[in-house]
């Protein structure tokens, strides 16, 4: 049994847009991501999208309006619902998505589960 | 669209050990609640239960061992594995259960369901 600290895991990288699984929940992996500028928009047909912003600031972008988000904020993207993230500076985020999703909505462009 | 502040969220009510719902995702209930003392010995048998810890210290007790949270860090108890949650302090914690589980993995036992 040992506590997961987000902190920790996010010191073990520095790329943007690339989460990691920190640890599983439900059939779901729980991550922490690094995110600077602007991501494309994108579609999960399939499940919602969690974000909660852990340092710096993060809009969350969809066709229909915006949502503003600092640490200790969290907005749950509906499925189904285009969207993007947008962060004019750094920013960490823990995301929760069902297990296997692609971060781009697309499978055939998503990068490989990381598990740190 | 509007972002989830989880301290707005906390300042609402004062109650121990009483969970609430501030949003959902993929068919569990995203709550806060404010711990204080030691809980009872309970096992979700349907559920993962995932701890985050927002302020103060958690202590998540199994039959086989211990985990410590402090803010920023989390802890998944795996479904059917029998767990307290002990705080000696006040303490806020992020939980996120499957929606309509019970926090005392008893459903005759269980409180209704709040929404702030």
């Amino acid at each position: 049994m040992e506590a997961v600290n987000l902190q920790t895991k996010l010191q073990m990288f520095n790329e943007h847009w690339a989460p990691r699984t920190v640890s599983e929940f439900n059939g779901h992996d729980i991550m922490v991501v690094k995110v600077k500028g602007t991501f494309g928009w994108h579609t999960h047909e399939d499940t919602d999208d969690l974000f909660m912003v852990l340092e710096g600031r993060v809009r969350i972008e969809t066709r229909n309006g915006v949502v503003s988000l600092e640490p200790g904020e969290l907005y749950v993207v509906p499925r189904g619902v285009e969207h993007r993230p947008v962060a004019d500076e750094e920013a960490h985020v823990l995301l929760i998505e069902r297990r296997g999703t692609p971060n781009t909505g697309d499978y055939t462009t998503a990068a490989p589960r990381r598990i740190v």
